[in-house]
């Protein structure tokens, strides 16, 4: 039973995975779709009552019957290194690809049907707060006057985006900015925004969800410090306890999602509480074992190895 | 409570779905998602439990707590219509309004999660041999070796795009065509190719199921006709009786994809069997009602217009 790994040839985390499953001999094998077709080649047969389906790649040929799990890492778009890549290229690729391994009885971390719905950050915030976590009060809006209003009533607020940065090479870093409410809005009808309640924090949380495993870890705040991802502030992330109530959140909210992968944003007040900002279905998490040393990329290891629970 | 309808301006399609609606009085939502944002706006709140959220098009407000149903008929790509739209502006847009569609109870047809499953063949054949109808042998592949042993091994076969054809404007046909078994199968190389084996049909089935009721339609083949959505073969579509064990598959399909809507095409052969071709999840009725009279825009008026479950 071999795991299937979908990302792109530079992937340093998806090396750490990887390293864990060679050492146990677990089979694997790493796919980009974007080498589909050409370097990589696929083939899927119906007759009668029979399924078959291959994937090949750098001269290796793998079952989908024999696919116990399915890691959807950083996937490249599918036939994006064809000689003449198009549009339809790509969805004749595509389709063909996932297609082939949505017939499959293999276990995904995350089925992009799953990823659909949890990448969006409204329904985020609404599972979040369906889940039990504390939310600070959010607006995403396309309305000047509602931007306004928000800004009024909360004060001190921060603007983020919805979708993530834009995807431009090289990447540029759109962080979290805290704004004036007396900022003029009227930019807003440009396009959806994202406004949310500032929350004075003491600290980053970072809490990462393997199937049923937490790992969460802290990061001492700098006073008046809005997004702690971008730049050094004197601080590291620790490994830190989960409290009982997050622990069941977290649970709720991956069971609600249909998810086996998140990692979760969240801000600690002084109160100590944490806030949810964001789960990140696919984020990342390399970062986080290298400095607290919590065995995240091996968690993943041995939830791709489990056996298909059919 | 209003049911919203996600489609381009011009869709007489759903003309007719509205005209039903309107007639009982419905409350209805005809919303552009390529409108966003200019014409139309979306704004969604989150305040401790609470969850409000608007969408506004054409001088109408209406909130999605009220929705009690979503209809995706052909919606344009978010921010298309923007003054300067961009692959990020189209995420931003497309996340807010559909993230909080998601948050919504609103019943969906389709569901834009099953809708992504059930787009792709091969999901389809595997799907639809699951739930006990005849499926042609089918291969997906980009192997010039595979698609010759194939071709070799049933002769009579036909090629047909995996997607659908490519997106381009003024769109093309690009019909199912029979191929010569000795055909050179070199090109399969430069893109995932379907092959099938040619079922002699004695006539086009189109079976159309809107919640839990089926109607189907027969039209009669030309002698040696492959694809009879292309040109006029002297025949039009009659109404007819569902088969009892076609009647039962078509609801299980339906109940694996979790779908509400499904436009499925069957290749009746001389022994009146009904070769599973595909299922269109998004697949247009007009043409079918037209000339059978059967009320299939009343019956997605009737599920759009029920009441939520939940």
């Amino acid at each position: 039973m071999t795991v299937l790994i979908l990302t792109c040839q530079e992937d340093v985390t998806a090396d750490l995975v990887v390293a864990e499953l060679r050492e146990r001999n677990v089979p694997l094998l790493r796919f980009d779709p974007a080498d589909l077709p050409g370097q990589a080649g696929i083939s899927t047969e119906f007759e009668r009552g029979d399924f078959t389906g291959y994937l090949s790649t750098d001269g290796r040929l793998v079952s989908v019957n024999s696919l116990r799990s399915v890691w959807v890492r950083r996937p490249g778009q599918p036939a994006a290194h064809a000689p003449e890549p198009s549009e339809w290229l790509t969805a004749e690729c595509g389709q063909a690809l996932y297609g082939m391994l949505y017939s499959t009885e293999a276990r995904w971390m995350n089925h992009p049907g799953a990823a659909l719905l949890a990448r969006s950050k409204p329904w985020q915030l609404r599972t979040a707060h369906r889940s039990g976590f504390a939310v600070p009060p959010t607006l995403i809006t396309t309305y000047p006057r509602a931007a306004k209003e928000f800004a009024g009533q909360f004060k001190d607020i921060v603007v983020k985006t919805v979708s993530g940065p834009p995807p431009v090479n090289p990447p540029i870093a759109l962080p979290t900015t805290r704004i004036d409410p007396e900022t003029d809005f009227s930019g807003v009808a440009a396009g959806a925004t994202l406004l949310q309640r500032y929350i004075p924090k003491t600290a980053d949380i970072r809490l990462t969800c393997v199937g049923g495993r937490l790992f969460a870890a802290r990061k001492t705040a700098a006073s008046g410090q809005v997004d702690g991802r971008y730049g050094f502030y004197g601080h590291l992330w620790d490994a830190v306890d989960v409290p009982h109530r997050i622990d069941q959140a977290v649970r709720e909210y991956m069971t609600l999602g249909g998810l086996a992968y998140g990692a979760f944003d969240f801000a600690e007040d002084e109160d100590g509480t944490w806030w949810f900002l964001e789960c990140n279905q696919g984020g990342q998490f390399g970062f986080i074992e290298l400095e607290t040393g919590q065995p995240i990329a091996a968690a993943i290891a041995t939830w791709l190895a489990a056996p298909r629970t059919a």
